[in-house]
């Protein structure tokens, strides 16, 4: 890909425009991802990872080690818990700014996670990872790059483990090795961002029985390497900008993206594999992922002051903002919310260092953040909707408003209070409908419940770590039992 | 209108085509609602109403003592507690048979309501009302029309009363008043099934003040009267019918229809009039409407039936049905849904006569019916979409299952348990989109909150008949506290 | 027992005096249960269901046909869905009466549970329990005696069936049969009332195997029939009686009564017996009596009505009671309350006839009831302690303020509004505190939580009834999917 | 009082000994609290600051700035936001140890709050009380002494403010002023560990008018000090220790202890004056208490360990420990109890300097977990109910299990699992009823809703930072909306 390193929004997008993707989207080849309506508006997203980096560099850039230079806090690795912190708060930032997922999270938690894992394979091994993963990381540091995490494979039936399949394909897996590197088949799901990557790193989903070696692998590659496929999935909603106007998009400029992607024998050379075989430590690097990965969604913190402050301005407008059920409905928004970011920064502040000497954040409270942002998000959506009034999903389009025959119609009946634009009323009510109902509620409702792991994944992985053994002895001295 | 009886779905079909009615919908005129893509499938949900009335009599016909005849239910009075029951029954019944709002029920709880409202005027005042209303009833039941009730005013600021606002016209009000009847301005926001109706019975939307006479107008119309425009509303995900295919859809076939409603001056004469100025009794109508419509919300539990037969079936689609937490989420959702029902039901079987001898429904239970279903809709929707899994909102277009470019790639990658046609997987995750972030959640999500009055309005009804007064005796008594 | 028929509470005082039974609690045998100080508010409790069907007739008694006379309603088998319905009302009416268990619905429970499956045995197997039955019934409604009904076994390790267990008499089982009947051995846990019963009725607690006859026997006994011991429980707060005055009792008039019986070889003749070895039956009578007894928790709602009427009383003292919060929490109280009464009273509503012509009334919609109690009591202690405040725990001693050393200060300083006797607002807060943390929390919450089965057993009855295969096949035709 | 440090626990009880204080406990002078059987397990818990900070010197004591020395973490000001972090970890394990209140919070978290809040003050108005405050606090080091903190007035009628009241007592006040100090007067409810402290340290209650100057004081006296009246409170089973025994104690050892405190002109010399009619200060003051002493409440989750391993064991006593459904409710309780935890956490941890030097912790958040724990201890209490089983409220006296007559079937019957003393079981099974419905709940439950302020005063204060209009500008951004 290009050489110069990436600064700008602009930049950004520069470097994404004329790449050899194969994309695919409502049934037709997408000849330029940058320019297709329904997908300009996830790029938006990706590119305020930039723009924030320039207008509050405290927040979103850091100090690389490896460059020297101040870098993309994206590409970092977190050196100290505090370092960990900062990233819960760009992400919160970052939500507020965009109102959806802003897609570079994976990538970050990935090399993160990555880090650690490879220096303890090396260790155990003596194998050549971690040198490899600080070099990839260096290069991608240069140029700042976009890196997206793969991980979740498609899994066919759930009850089979992915030696079981039917299909070895349900799965991402090694299809052949050769001297200069592996070729990978299978496929990966729901992948965020994906086009909007400059590379991609694969890496295994679960936890690995030792036959299962071919399916221990991690690698990375730039997106428009030979043999992979992009289908980008459906948004609730997703046609509103087709429709004409901007208002019935709700929220016109930013959204999240996610595809299919599929590998068909892709090659990764060696100095891009990270791990190759090494089942045992498959359920290491899944964990240590995902323990990263489930307290940054804390920037479901951001989106919900999005929707908090949406919901408080329709208030507004219907002239209610002063009753009491109202305010007690914010409050309980805003307790809500501040639950999500309490937990998620816990995890943060409660990181250690591992063995490579990077910092791992607290898998349990990490758990626990997650495991909240799968209820709270809905329960936003309730309030919100609730303050919103019915007209949510009864106002007519943008189109009726803006036509001669029905404007002046809409202009009368569709006001609230007497100061405020109709136009105002209508544009805050759509915002609501596209987090609640419509594209971006894509990412804030049924990403926070599946996004890093389902509900129960969190569940299993609190049940690991809740050490009931030792509170049980605390309840058995008090009760005066002698164990 | 027309001067058949509507007995089969197709003769309601004939009923609707060629009417003269103003409906805009995304910026035009709609020259055939029957024929628009997005309003045909509310008026088949609309007709299912009159095909259970052919399948199953005893549950959806009854026995018309102003006809002799067996007549549709929606449009009969209840004249014992068992037929107030039997209303819903037959409404769990089409809320699973279309899966959306079948849009008849505000007619059956209007003419209900006003039955015994209009005889308690006349009884006061020696009017003419209750004679007349019945009299309509008769022409509707010979007829077997659809009967709208309209009575969400639009409210404008809504800390102001109705002679308060700025613009009269923000509560729909007398105009002029002739001899030979009255003319009437203004809108009604939320107007389910309205376009779908045949005639239509407008009511005030709140308490008035003495002065406020203007505003207590009761009358029926037909839809097509001279003076009423229609401006069909936006629902989630509305156009995914017009993408083309069917999946995407989600249920292709139902949905409901709101629409805003606007009176120019339009003409009711005498013999519609139900209530001209009697200030005194809009907040007994509004509180006698409102129980039924509220305990009407019993027809979400057959939503609920769809949506947890989905949330099941993906779960066997997935392969993990036997799992425990997956069996656990399914008997949450069935604890809830039979909540809904069972606090609806109580509601109707608690009835007791008014003294113009039908019967009205239980109103403190009625309002914690939907005060339940303001929350339980949209927990069983959170717990469909965990079920459901991440691919709810990342799944292909139908478009692209169909191409052959990709079409393959889906087959073989979204394939779930062997046995099971990619196909039928992508069909119920679609349904399952449509009713907790597509088309029908507008339906069975924030309709559920606001329809019938917002969440607040319930509560305060349950504080107007908490009886905390002789609570407190109990609580007194017991406490050896002396009154 | 005695020959004449019981009708005031005095005779039901009488009628207990003087039994020979085996009672123990504290360490100490007790000589005359009706003068033990923390024995006598459960007796009290249970004559208040003499006194009510004195004072309200038509709610708490009923026309026997065996008898040809009005009885108490406690004894009654209903004969259509009002007269199951009327068990709710008199049970919410008890419970507002005496705020705790009353402990006479185990017995109603039990025989018209009995009613219909010993007709079917003996449909089956030609056996005479039915006829026995009937007879049984005549004589407790000719006296007017409590019924007990002894199903909870001890279960040691859960893990294990009856025929599992170490010790076989961990559940009541025949230890020997004579010609002339059975003897019993084993032990009920957690016995609702049954010192303040006449006869108890000992019914097998789970679904039994084929080789488990010796535990399918259900027979009647009187309370003092010889082998038989009780040892009472404790429950929370229990000696505040002891401690002189009875302000700190809370409620000092009423309580419930749980005791632990064992059977040591009890005889029990052939008419008294119902069932003997027909294992095929237990699952049927057990799935019966809990039906009925989950949705008799209706009687929480009336516990409800006192805890509402006293959390809205305390608001009044503390001069509180019309601030936003302060209602909306007794709106949600109310609300919450309301929703166990009306799922109960659906449950009721919905019976159906047995084989034998009695009612038997919904299990689904009873099974819903049971477990939203489960939940709400607990919710509703909660915000009843929100609205208390913290003196509900830190409120003096009556000795401190009937001292005069210390009454003048608490009189002066416990005071809250100005008209309120400071005695009258500590005696609603020890009402509170008894409800939440007492004497009667053992009813109002743990009973509520475990009694008629454990929340468990409630999901594993609506898992079985929640029939998923016919809400698949709704969600699959609106899908599209052909089956 | 004493003038040698204190160290250990039994130097503790020592420094408590022979001390003149006026104690009343169920209506008889106590003349020596230590030795009063109600009165010592609260003397314990507070032991048990001392032992920590022998036992784990790094997490209960901190190096002091004023004496050089390493002190317990209770006297200690808080210099970063590690050290306030400390706090919060001290607090947990002393939740463990003890299972209830450990009572030394409000004394530290007074000290840290009026720290800066006296800074403040001399800086404004040129006051000596910061320096005060600074040789108050150095004193206390030297010695090791327990601080009681006293803010919660009496409140009277609470819909009048302090000066509104008939009685000018019913909240704490100057009633003389002379040139050596202040003679205070009026009471403080729900004192909490008052007579297990040293000195006392009282605050007012709220904001106060500008006319509420002798509201407006802070000092700190002896407990002993002339004038000063105690009526220790009574908490729910409290009288359990009394009956003999300690098993039915559920946790013998250990309690809270909370005390009405009256003042009857107490003079304070001038020296511990830190506040003396700085009206405007007086809400700054509790909110930075209320800020401290409200994310204090991470205690609760020590306590919620325990009560986590009680319900553990006693599923595992009765051989279910492996029921997905019991597992569930075990990483739901820990779920909720590391949710208390984080929040309270993530407080502490974003902790910023003040004007005087010292760390305060975060308002919104501390608001935050408090509120939460308002509701998840309950819900951990009903789910601990729901493990334990129905036993819990039924289970007979430890007398019955120690009497001849009974015990040995108490021995047979209430076994559980063949491996387990049935001892065990029932000491488990009271330590899961002395947290939810005796002794320890009057701490764990009531204290977690009222303690630091009623759960309304939470949601004002999160209503006061929730910053709604930086919100609304973030929404307005993304809706189009320009201001």
């Amino acid at each position: 890909m290009r050489n110069r390193t990436i600064i700008t929004g602009e930049d950004y997008f520069t470097s994404l425009r004329g790449r050899k993707l194969q994309v695919y989207l409502m049934g037709e080849r997408v000849a330029e991802p940058l320019d297709h309506v329904l997908i300009r508006p996830s790029v938006n997203a990706m590119a305020k990872t930039y723009e924030l980096a320039i207008e509050e560099p405290e927040l979103a850039t850091a100090q690389s080690p490896f460059t020297g230079k101040r870098i993309n806090r994206f590409l970092h690795i977190a050196a100290n818990a505090e370092e960990v912190v900062m990233q819960n708060r760009m992400q919160r930032r970052l939500g507020q700014l965009t109102g959806t997922c802003f897609q570079r999270c994976v990538g970050m938690d990935a090399i993160n996670a990555l880090f650690s894992v490879t220096y303890e394979i090396d260790e155990k091994n003596g194998t050549p990872y971690h040198a490899r993963l600080k070099e990839f990381i260096r290069e991608m540091q240069e140029a700042n790059f976009v890196i997206g995490g793969a991980m979740t494979d498609i899994k066919g039936d759930r009850s089979k483990s992915p030696s079981a399949q039917v299909d070895p394909d349900l799965f991402v897996h090694v299809a052949r090795r050769t001297k200069e590197g592996v070729y990978i088949r299978g496929a990966k799901a729901h992948q965020t961002g994906c086009i909007n990557s400059h590379w991609l790193v694969v890496m295994p989903t679960m936890r690995l029985a030792t036959e299962e070696s071919e399916y221990a692998i991690v690698g990375a590659m730039p997106v428009d390497a030979a043999g992979i496929t992009y289908i980008i999935g459906r948004q609730p909603g997703d046609t509103r900008l087709v429709d004409g106007g901007e208002i019935d998009a709700g929220n016109a400029k930013f959204s999240g993206q996610e595809a299919l992607v599929i590998f068909d024998d892709v090659f990764i050379p060696n100095q891009y594999v990270f791990m190759n075989g090494e089942t045992e430590f498959a359920a290491m690097l899944v964990e240590r992922f995902t323990s990263f990965h489930r307290r940054s969604y804390v920037c479901k913190a951001g989106v919900g002051d999005v929707l908090i402050g949406a919901a408080a301005t329709v208030a507004e407008y219907n002239g209610v903002e002063k009753a009491a059920h109202i305010r007690e409905k914010l409050v309980e928004m805003s307790l809500l919310n501040e639950t999500i970011y309490a937990t998620g920064m816990a995890s943060s502040f409660e990181s250690h260092a591992t063995s490579s000497g990077n910092y791992q954040c607290d898998s349990l409270l990490a758990n626990v953040c997650k495991q909240q942002v799968t209820r709270i998000t809905y329960e936003l959506a309730r309030l919100a909707q609730d303050l919103a009034g019915g007209l949510l999903v009864t106002l007519p389009s943008e189109a009726d408003y803006r036509s001669p025959a029905t404007g002046h119609l809409l202009e009368k009946y569709l006001k609230g209070r007497e100061d405020i634009p109709t136009e105002n009323r209508m544009r805050i009510l759509r915002l609501i409908e596209n987090l609640t109902l419509g594209r971006n509620a894509a990412g804030y409702l049924t990403e926070s419940l599946h996004g890093a792991g389902s509900p129960q994944a969190q569940r299993i992985q609190i049940q690991r770590q809740m050490d009931l053994e030792y509170k049980q002895q605390l309840a058995k001295k008090l009760a005066g039992i002698e164990s």
